[in-house]
């Protein structure tokens, strides 16, 4: 059996490799994906993005034990571009998750990068792909750092959860609206510290507000994530958000999107290597370079010329 | 006249309107940029990085007005990838420039972006080049966020300058490889905290064992940035160090790699747009992504076929 058969009949370890092979650009990778890729769709992908110090690897944490004592399986993606400044705070919270990696229903797994962020949006579907196919039935999304990047990556999920903590910043403004408005449902965790009742009230006027999302209001749910207090009645309001997703459309028009982005990235990085190898093979791109540093021509009109040489 | 030749001609409103121009993808940004093109490539550019708190724009600030003091103009371009979770201490940096702002001398813009991070990189690639056809002799590109994104950016520079800051991390170890490779002069800002030997003597250590850099040993050099003390030091440390870049060929092999990388980068730009007005036009990509979908096909398969329809 290759790894993708191992895989479809349950090895844990051909679902590493699998996740390694993609990770790692290897020869197989794009072969054990077109294998997997008819298994995909049936996991129910949640995202969570929140503030640093919102406690998102708790939460996650907490939310994986309570799906495995409904009796569902787990996948945990904690997606981490490389920061060239890190504390070491990573390491430390993926440490925490120790006693679940015991636990053979739920898979972990981080993804970092160096250099290519799109890369990393591409290997994280991927993963979730293969966790999906793997038969996972939740497949939890982390975003570890805060940049845009892995908030485009969290807004490809099914249900997205938006995790806030009193007395982070001055108030809600401080939190770009771009998140808010994502938020399928929000929880506010820490919810034993001063300011909750402040945070609760902010969002809930704020959502009142926004009536973009006429189907949908999101709940706000207070937890104590550490203590694991109000993770099942989080639980609950996922299932509802995802059954009226299912009903309203909305989850389909999603999958659409997501299916939609991912075909134009990959696309993006075929022509791309297309090109560069047109350019290292036919070896004139050189010429045009010193021509453009000589100021002899400018950079546009290299451009144009050699969009003219490589496509249609 | 138009922008460009009142650009060329001094004129700071232009310059404005140019980067906000190119900020905002205007029609006439590839026009501005082509007239300005021959008139680029005589400004000093400076990369300024390193680990938050660490007092880049503080530092940033004082060598510009030691430049000022020489008789130098000074652009400032702070690189600052849209955060979605923002504090607001990146307004408060900017404030604090204020003084500078008054000096006709120096010219200073954040450059930001939702979304697109290949965007951002390109857009401050042009900014740079409007400061430098408009005359201005040392542009700092100072990154906010700490980002991959804007390593990538700063590493396009002439000249890196890495700060550091002694009790941030635990020790050196923290900061990852990469970015002390990058750096060409460093500077241990804060140099009156505890510490600060102790991170001096490390940073030699790893100095002396990393001997890549064979032409040009990075000096290390102590700065208190708030209070103005080393700055004129650094100055001379970075004079040196670009005195021996151009030199030994680093110089012009660096502004090569940057020619090379804007113009790869604006082709993938480019290209993207071609292929994406190519499937809207076609009309065929929403079956493709239904059949995807539909699991018929697979997306591997869907990229392959529509490499062959856009490309030669």
């Amino acid at each position: 059996m290759d790894i993708a058969e191992e895989l479809l009949s349950g090895s844990r370890l051909a679902m590493s490799r699998a996740i390694t092979a993609v990770e790692n650009e290897y020869d197989n990778a794009v072969d054990i994906m077109q294998q997997l890729y008819a298994h995909t769709g049936n996991a129910h992908v949640i995202g969570i993005t929140g503030p640093p110090g919102a406690g998102k690897s708790t939460l996650t944490d907490k939310l994986a034990k309570e799906y495995r004592s409904q009796g569902k399986t787990v996948g945990i993606i904690a997606v981490d571009p490389t920061s060239p400044f890190s504390g070491g705070a990573i390491l430390g919270d993926r440490i925490r998750m120790n006693d679940l990696t015991l636990d053979e229903g739920v898979f972990i797994r981080s993804m970092g990068t160096r250099g290519s962020l799109g890369g990393l949006s591409r290997k994280t579907a991927e993963t979730i792909k293969i966790m999906d196919a793997a038969g996972k039935d939740i497949i939890l999304v982390e975003t570890v750092g805060v940049g845009q990047s892995e908030v485009d990556i969290v807004k490809t999920a099914d249900t997205i959860i938006v995790v806030l903590v009193p007395g982070l910043g001055d108030d809600i403004q401080a939190i770009k609206a771009g998140i808010l408005e994502i938020g399928d449902v929000f929880a506010i965790n820490k919810a034993d510290h001063d300011g909750v009742d402040r945070l609760n009230t902010e969002l809930e006027m704020m959502l009142d507000l926004n009536q973009q999302k006429m189907d949908w209001r999101p709940p706000v749910k207070r937890v104590i994530a550490n203590r694991g207090e109000g993770i099942s009645e989080l639980i609950g309001s996922i299932a509802q958000q995802i059954a009226q997703s299912r009903q309203s459309g909305q989850f389909s028009n999603r999958r659409t999107q997501r299916t939609k982005s991912e075909l134009l990235a990959m696309l993006d990085e075929q022509i791309g290597r297309r090109v560069r190898k047109k350019l290292s093979d036919g070896g004139g791109f050189d010429q045009l370079v010193a021509s453009v540093e000589s100021r002899e021509k400018n950079p546009y009109i290299v451009v144009n010329e050699i969009m003219a040489s490589v496509l249609l």
